[in-house]
C-alpha cells in the first residue's frame, strides 16, 4: 500500500532502540522480538550482546536497511533517535515510550518535533505512548503479548491505549476471538484510526473492525472514511469520554480531545458505525460477524430450556428491531409429533427439560421462516458429574450444528464458568458458533448483523 | 412468623411425595433430601426402601407429624396428595411439578383446586412449577443444588423460574455471592415475592433482596410492601416481559401477566426498588451491598492503571449521579512525593505502570474527601509467569486493604479469566472486597449503594 503501513505490518528488518535485559519497560518487547524469527537488531548504549544478539550503539551502525524501528527509550532521547532513523531511511517507527502530549505543553512540543522529522522524511509513526502492533499473518508482535497465544481470525483492532490493548489480548483467547491485526495507537501523532480503517478495509485477512476511541482528530475525514468502510466491513466502536469527567480523564491519558458526545452519537449513526458501551460486548459481536454468515432478514427464532431467559431474549428482540418469526406449519407439525404434551410448539420455543433441543434446532434451522436462530441451553447439570456430561451434551450439539452453516446460529448458556461456560466455549465456540452468556447479548449480536446487512446494501 | 413461612424454611419433618431412584424429574431432590440430616420420609406407591430409607405408601401412613411436604409427582395426581396433606395437618407444601396454569385453562383449574384445599387447611404452598427453596441457615435445599456448594452470606433471592434459579446457583459460587435464602416461586399460586420480601425484611440473615420477576399478582400490595421493605433493605429486581413479545413468552412460561412495562418502571422508582436488565449485574450489586458499608456521600475517587478504563469509569460516574471528588491538598502532597514525574496526581488517578497502587489506595482511603474508592488494576502480566505473580500482587493488596473497612472500596480488573480474574476473585473478593470486570459496573454498584442510602434515609 502506498500509505507506507505495509512497512509497519510486514517489515523485513527491525531495529529495537532501547533493547534491555532488565525487568522494566521495554523488557517484554525485547524478549519477544529477539526470540522471534524476525531479523531484529538491538540497540543499546553500553551492552554488547543481548540474548545472544549483537548489539549496536546506533541504528546508523547497522549493516542492513531497516524497515521498522521500535523505540522504547525515555522521551527526551527520542528526538535524536528519530533523526538517526531519518538518516537511516527507516520507513516506519513505533514509539512505545510515554511522556509526550499526554503530559502537557512541553510533551506536546516534543511530540510535534518528532512529527516534523517524520513528515519530512516520509516515516510513518505509531504512538507515542502505546504498545505498537500485532499481526497474526506473520506473527509480528510488539505488544508484549506473543501472537502465538492468540487465535487467528478476521477481527482487526484499533485500541488507543496500550494498556487496554494488551489486556484485551490477554482476555481474548478465552473468548475464542480470532484476530487479524491489532494496533494500539496511543497519542496517534501520525497513524490514526482513520487510516487504519482504510487499511483494514482493503486487508483481505480482516472481516470486521473494532475501534476503541477516545477522540478523533480529523472529524470530516473520519466521517468520509467511515461511511465508505462501513459499506464493506462492519466497524464497531467503543468510545469513552461521553461526559466532561470522562473527557478530562481522556485528555490526561492520551492528550486527545474527546469532544461532544452527542456529536459522536450522530456521526456514528450517520456513518453506519455500531457503538458499544462495553468493549467485551463489542468483541462478542465482532466474533459473531467473524464466525457467521449475515442473516437474510430480521426474523428470529428462539429455542430455550429456560422460560425466563427466553422472555429476556424476546424483550431484547423488540429493542433490536428483530421480529419473532412465526414458524412454518410444516415445522410446527413436525415438532408437535416429537414433543411431549406440555411443550407448546411456538416461537420462542420453551423445550423445558424435555431434551427436545436437537429436533427443535434441526426443524427451525431448515425453516425458511427463520433468518436467524438463537438456542438458549441452560441446564443445572453440575450435580450430575461435571465435565463429562457437558462434553457429551455439547459434543452432540457440535456434531449436529456442523450441518447447518448457511444461517446465523448463536448459542447461549449460563452457569458454572468452569463447567457449562468453559465447555460451551470449547465445543460449541471452538467449532465456529459464537457462545453468549446472556440471552440479551445474543439477540443484540444478531441485531447488529441485521443492521449491518441493511446498511451495507442500502 | 405467623405467616407459616417458618415451616417452609425450618421444617422439623419432611415428606417427599414422589421419591424416586430413577434418573428423572425428582431424582435430584430425592438424593439430596435422603442424604441430608433432615428427618425425611419418602413416599412411593410400590417401592419399599429408597436409599436406605423406609418408604411409605401415603403421607397418612407416616408415624410422625409433618411440617413440610415436597411434591414431585405428575400434576394430575397432586390434588389427591394435597387432600392427604390436609388430613395430615401439613403446614407447608412445595409443588415442584409442572402442568398447571402455565399450560392453559385446564391446568389453571387444577391449580385453583389445589389453592382451595390449601386455603381451607392453612397450608402454605410454594409453586407449582418450581424448584422450591434453599436455606443456608440450616442447609435445607429442595433445588437440586446442595447448600454446601454455595457460600453463606446476606443475599436472599426470589426467582420465579426454577431453571433460572438453579442456574444462578450453579454460577454464584464462582462469583463469591453469599446467600441466605433462595426461593423459586414458579406459578406462585400462594407464596409470592410480596410475602417473601416481607419475610426477608425481618430475616436477620438477609442483608439484600434480589427478585427475578415476570409479573406481580397483587399490584397495590406489592407497592405498599416494597415501599416499606426498601427503607430497610435494598431490593434489586430483574423483570422480564418489557415488551409484548416478552410478555407472551412469560405467559406461556409461568402463567403470569407481565403487564405494562412502563407501569413497572414507575412502580420501581416510586418504591425505591432498583431495576436491572441483566441478572448477573443484579447479583454483582447485591454482593457489593452484602460486602461493604454504605458510602457516606456521593464523592467517588478512582485509581487506575489504564487511562482508557479510567475514562469509561468517569463517564459512568456522571450517569450515576456520583461526583468525582477533589482529593484533599494533604493527599495530593503526599502522593506527589512518592509519584514519578509523569504521573499526574488527580482524580481519576492514572498511576500507569508506576506500581503506585498501594500508596494511592492508602492515601485516598484515608482522605475525607472521598466517600468511596474504585481501584482499576489491569496489568498484562500473563507473560511474566502466570499464577504466582498474581498471587503475589493480589496477596499484597488483600493485606493492605484489610486495614480499611469503613469506606466502600471496590476492585476492578480484567484480563485472562483463568489468571487475573480468577486470582482477583480468590484473593480480593475472597476477603470481602467485590471484584468487577468492567469499570462501568463497578461505578454502577457504588451508585446503587448511594441511591439506597439516600432513599432509606429520606
Amino acid at each position: 500500500m502506498s500509505s507506507g503501513l505495509d512497512a509497519l505490518f510486514y517489515p523485513k528488518t527491525i531495529a529495537l532502540i532501547g533493547a534491555t535485559t532488565k525487568m522494566k519497560f521495554g523488557f517484554g518487547v525485547t524478549k519477544d522480538m529477539l526470540e522471534s524469527d524476525f531479523k531484529v537488531y538491538p540497540i543499546h548504549p553500553t551492552e554488547d550482546v543481548i540474548m545472544g544478539h549483537k548489539v549496536y550503539r546506533s541504528i546508523l551502525d547497522i549493516p542492513d536497511d531497516i524497515d521498522l524501528a521500535i523505540i522504547v527509550i525515555p522521551a527526551k532521547k527520542i528526538k535524536k533517535a528519530m533523526e538517526e532513523c531519518a538518516k537511516k531511511g527507516v520507513k516506519a517507527v513505533i514509539i512505545e515510550s510515554a511522556g509526550f502530549s499526554e503530559t502537557g505543553a512541553e510533551g506536546r512540543k516534543l511530540q510535534d518535533e518528532i512529527v516534523t522529522i517524520a513528515k519530512e522524511n516520509n516515516i510513518r509513526v505509531v504512538g507515542p505512548n502505546c504498545l505498537g502492533i500485532l499481526n497474526m499473518a506473520n506473527g509480528l508482535s510488539t505488544t508484549g503479548i506473543k501472537a502465538e497465544r492468540l487465535n487467528k481470525g478476521g477481527v482487526s483492532v484499533v485500541a488507543q491505549s496500550g494498556m487496554l490493548g494488551s489486556i484485551l489480548l490477554e482476555w481474548a483467547p478465552s473468548q475464542n476471538v480470532g484476530f487479524s491485526k491489532v494496533v494500539t495507537v496511543g497519542n496517534k501523532c501520525d497513524v490514526s484510526e482513520i487510516e487504519l480503517m482504510e487499511y483494514f478495509c482493503e486487508d483481505e485477512d480482516t472481516k470486521v473492525i473494532v475501534i476503541y476511541l477516545e477522540g478523533v482528530t480529523g472529524g470530516e475525514r473520519f466521517v468520509e472514511v467511515a461511511k465508505r468502510v462501513t459499506k464493506k466491513k462492519p466497524v464497531l466502536v467503543v468510545k469513552s469520554g461521553r461526559t466532561n469527567a470522562g473527557s478530562k480523564a481522556v485528555a490526561s491519558h492520551t492528550g486527545s480531545m474527546a469532544g461532544e458526545d452527542r456529536i459522536y452519537d450522530a456521526v456514528f449513526s450517520q456513518t453506519g458505525i455500531i457503538r458499544f458501551d462495553y468493549f467485551e460486548e463489542a468483541f462478542s459481536v465482532a466474533k459473531t460477524f467473524d464466525f457467521l454468515p449475515l442473516p437474510k432478514g430480521n426474523r428470529l427464532a428462539i429455542i430455550t430450556s429456560s422460560g425466563s431467559m427466553g422472555a429476556l431474549a424476546c424483550d431484547e428482540c423488540v429493542a433490536q428491531d428483530l421480529e419473532l418469526t412465526e414458524l412454518s406449519p410444516k415445522t410446527i407439525e413436525k415438532l408437535k409429533a416429537s414433543a411431549p404434551s406440555w411443550v407448546t410448539v411456538q416461537n420462542p420455543m420453551d423445550v423445558g427439560p424435555s431434551g427436545l433441543f436437537l429436533p427443535a434446532v434441526k426443524g427451525i434451522m431448515t425453516d425458511d421462516n427463520a433468518d436467524a436462530v438463537i438456542l438458549i441451553m441452560v441446564a443445572p447439570l453440575s450435580s450430575f458429574g461435571g465435565k463429562q456430561i457437558f462434553d457429551m451434551l455439547f459434543g452432540s450439539f457440535k456434531k449436529m450444528l456442523s450441518k447447518y452453516k448457511d444461517k446465523p446460529f448463536v448459542f447461549c448458556t449460563f452457569g458454572d464458568p468452569d463447567l457449562a461456560i468453559k465447555k460451551a466455549r470449547e465445543h460449541i465456540e471452538g467449532s465456529g458458533i459464537p457462545v453468549f452468556t446472556s440471552p440479551q447479548d445474543a439477540v443484540k449480536a444478531i441485531g447488529c448483523m441485521y443492521r449491518f446487512k441493511v446498511h451495507s446494501e442500502g
